[in-house]
């Protein structure tokens, strides 16, 4: 069988179990997602033996410490995989919701109703345990779901998709529901975003080399969950205490997550009396300054930035800093410069934070906090599959609700048009 | 300058004119569209005298009858556009509307606010008239918008365009806000759904193959508008008079458009009475009949359907009909040839039509009603940009709401991320 014959095998098998899906009861999913929890629980030696497996390959293939540290399941993380799954249980269904409803002059009902996307494809990279939360999102949506995750990770992915398949079949879960793609050939990723008519969806959850690949080749929608270029813009109008420990938050609290800032504007007025004592707390938490010319006039340690700077995602502790002449250039260059993911002013002036608000064009613009909330469980969505730093179908955090579409359902006595 | 820098100075004068357009009010918009009306009204001999040009050239190069009307623009025509712009006025403004609203436990105020998509690129064919419909549906919404008509159309798509502008500058209409792609070069399509970053999303309205062309080189999202194949299923428990009434009404009230029906499935115990009656009632309104064999055996003019006929989308008299067993293959057989556009059952079993409603895999699924009704106006929306066969982001009617998206605003008083 050719490359393309598999993969077209698979999104046929996963079209089929995505008819399936959809007519189960919200109830029925909970009971099969409890018994996926308690398999991957009774699995737990299959599920580390194969770990093993890719464990000591990825040791040969000379993967760094931390990739290593990325791929391992021990026992606490196979624990945190297991309450994962039941966490999904307690979160409402948005399958079958009523959007909304209404009647028409001759009497049509429409009614638009929340139904599964369908077949979704997850291309991923190697932390094993995204098999497990992709799969049960996917699943508890209604969704069938097809899992390419990196190849260091291969038997571990495996491994966890047989327990949930097995445990969830004990419970009347449809057949290839979840499947991996068994092939560590690169093409494949091709061959699945081009499933026009079958694969309903791409999300990529990687680095930017994989997000493009997936984009490049992709005749299917896909929602990227692209890199965070995120922006803190201190108003002449902050309060210097809480624009101080937003900034070390934002940035320290945990520098290599998407949702950290990576630049700071300030606005001229303040800038020689705000830079410094940012300097001093950034200085005790071993952040590296990177300033415009401005800046360093008046802060002389930061390295000078350069256009690149202004693009870049450091996921580190490094932090670039600019001095603005207002609101309207700090807007202007988050725009141009950033991501378009998590952004914040702090500014006393409301009709300058409403400005910001208004005009940032990002997922989520916050007005006098921290982008580290950028984040489904902070968000009170219970889970999330990710952010999206698209505009289209979902923006920011996405949860349960994201992983559906709506249909409209009519109801009439026999109308028909004149 | 290359097509590719061509396109690419009018996607970055889309991106900054989109920035612009995000700040304008419902009452500016609404101003704006008044003068752009105004002023289509006054240019009406320039854009006759620009159609006069196209429909020459479309003579000259041998362009059908039917194509060369739907090319030309009489003063009728040009009254319609006009009527078309102002009724938008009176449309709700999506923009700025809050989706939702919730207050963390921290106090953060989280707000899920609906906003503009940024830049979107039209690409159509023919028809001139759809320069104004898309360009006023994007203004509404403070879309910059790319408009790709169809080479025939050029001198007549820039005189509406120019005119458009003309009229809203008066009022305070950002530069670039419409533009019109100025070369006839089929490459430019390939460049514009390449402008990753600029241009948000593209929705190519015409036939399958611009949508293929569109889908295959686009690396930002598409909504396409494609086909219907659309069906009607008629029940054992269906009222004969009315599965009549609605196979003729979305058969023959307008047979050349995507919601009219193309295939009928009947239950196999209903077929022997029920097909005699429908083939004599469309008989005299001349329509083709073609069947599978059970169907056939019953009626027997009818033509041998081929397998290639359950996939057509005719646009023509002409209708394929099958027997089958039940619901359920009537379901399996929609979801499998259908295009996922409209389909009706005819059924006085509830639970019958329940299983169609939920299952078919459509964006509008009917009850006893005619698949005519699929469309904005019919539903209510004042307006529509087409119809959407697609799942992610809208799917069926596609109005003013669906040419926005939206962005999380939070507001805190100092929160940071513990």
């Amino acid at each position: 069988m050719s490359l393309h014959e598999e993969i077209l095998k698979m999104a046929d098998a996963a079209v089929a179990a995505s008819r399936a899906l959809a007519k189960l009861s919200a109830r029925r999913k909970n009971t099969i997602l409890e018994a996926m929890a308690n398999e991957l629980d009774a699995k737990r030696a299959d599920i580390k033996a194969a770990n093993a497996k890719d464990m000591e390959a990825g040791k040969a293939a000379g993967l760094s410490a931390p990739l290593l540290d990325r791929l391992l399941l021990d026992d606490k993380r196979i624990d945190g995989m297991i309450k994962g799954v039941r966490a999904i249980v307690a979160l409402k269904d948005p399958v079958g919701e009523k959007i909304s409803k209404w009647i028409r002059p001759n009497g049509l009902e429409i009614l638009k109703v929340r139904v599964p996307i369908g077949v979704i494809a997850i291309i991923f990279e190697s932390r094993p345990n995204v098999t497990a939360d992709s799969a049960v999102l996917c699943f508890k949506t209604g969704n069938a779901v097809i899992l390419r995750g990196g190849k260091e990770a291969m038997n571990s992915n495996k491994a966890i998709a047989d327990a949930m398949m097995a445990g969830g079949k004990k419970k009347g879960l449809p057949d290839n529901a979840i499947q991996v793609v068994g092939t560590t050939d690169r093409e494949a990723i091709r061959e699945i975003v081009q499933m026009e008519g079958r694969v309903d969806l791409a999300i990529p959850r990687g680095g930017e080399g994989l997000i493009r690949a997936v984009t490049e080749n992709a005749r299917i929608p896909v929602i990227k969950h692209y890199k965070g270029v995120c922006h803190a813009y201190v108003d002449a109008s902050a309060n210097f205490d809480m624009a101080l420990a937003i900034i070390e938050n934002a940035k320290c609290q945990r520098p290599g997550v998407c949702n950290a800032i990576e630049k700071v504007l300030v606005h001229e007025k303040i800038a020689q009396d705000f830079l410094p004592k940012m300097a001093a707390q950034l200085a005790a938490k071993k952040v590296e300054l990177r300033g415009d010319d401005a800046s360093r006039a008046i802060v002389s340690t930061m390295k000078p930035a350069t256009e690149a700077d202004w693009f870049e995602e450091y996921l580190d502790l490094i932090l670039t800093v600019k001095a603005v002449p207002n609101v309207d250039a700090a807007i202007a260059h988050i725009n141009h410069y950033g991501s378009h993911h998590s952004d914040c002013i702090i500014a006393e002036d409301e009709s300058v934070a409403r400005d910001f608000t208004e005009q940032v064009d990002s997922a989520t613009v916050y007005v006098n906090a921290s982008t580290r909330f950028t984040d489904g469980g902070e968000f009170g969505m219970g889970a999330e599959i990710g952010i999206s730093t698209d505009k289209l179908h979902a923006r920011g955090p996405m949860g349960l609700e994201e992983l559906t579409t709506y249909k409209f359902v009519i109801h009439g006595t026999g109308q028909v048009r004149s």
